[in-house]
């Protein structure tokens, strides 16, 4: 892996919104995606600072939601989270009554995870507060850009998820 | 900002890696950014384990590096941190002998930040690394769609820093 990637391109450390300029760190997309990243965090922290959610919980519940039955291996590849840390959120879901661990009919060695009618609920109020952290930053971004940065994204992400496997 | 983004769209959340559905949660590109963002900050964080740096410490170094004189303010602006960590990063960098804070000659209020030669030469090595971990995520990425993925994060960026102001 020491080859450098065609990918990198002295051009692309030109676009930059401040009045600094990025430099070499302009050819790692890391940086950018760290920086609006910590921004997008900070702002879905703010929003649900009362409920004191750890990170990852509200991701977590959403694809419990979206796949019954999922276990927690396949929860934390699609999430992105180290497997212990799924754990712990998959602990304190249960904790909360937000979701239930059940015994898989097919394998009884692993758990299956269901929303529960009152992890719904705080769902639908979670997304509400998701959709207006994240609004304030892409409401300048056209659907077919969203389209677009949404497929490069999980592209790349495709390629992690396969690196580390 | 209770206004649902135009940018949101079902189509969007087809678009996924696993075997899993993301459910209403693709319809967030906060999440796609965040899993990405995790993994790479995990290969990064191997690769320089041995070094023990704190998160954040190698893109400020590197906007330093390419902004002599900046002040703190920028540089905690430009990299989106907080000022309070952004302090923190600066006083380790000072403690390694990377940089150092100078009197600003414009205004004596505010420190003007400076490399050493010490911490150009620990910055070519982190690049090195930092290279070697994106790598292996970006290298199906062509140059084209590196250059449209950061221009719409670096557009997303620029909308965080003027909501923050």
């Amino acid at each position: 892996m020491a080859v450098k990637s065609a990918a990198r391109s002295k051009e692309i450390s030109q676009a930059q919104p401040g009045r600094l300029s990025l430099g070499r760190l302009g050819d790692f997309v890391g940086f950018r995606l760290r920086r609006v990243q910590n921004q997008l965090s900070r702002d879905f922290a703010a929003a649900t600072a009362a409920q004191g959610l750890r990170s990852g919980l509200f991701s977590s519940l959403a694809i419990i939601a979206a796949n019954p039955g999922v276990s927690q291996n396949e929860l934390s590849r699609e999430v992105g989270l180290d497997k212990s840390v799924t754990v712990t959120i998959v602990d304190e879901l249960e904790k909360f009554g937000w979701a239930k661990r059940e015994r898989s009919p097919t394998d009884r060695r692993r758990h299956a995870l269901f929303i529960t009618p009152e992890g719904e609920a705080h769902l639908d109020e979670l997304f509400g507060l998701v959709g207006q952290a994240e609004d304030a930053v892409l409401h300048q971004l056209s659907p077919a850009e969203m389209h677009v940065l949404s497929e490069l994204l999980d592209r790349m992400y495709a390629a992690c998820v396969r690196d580390d496997s």
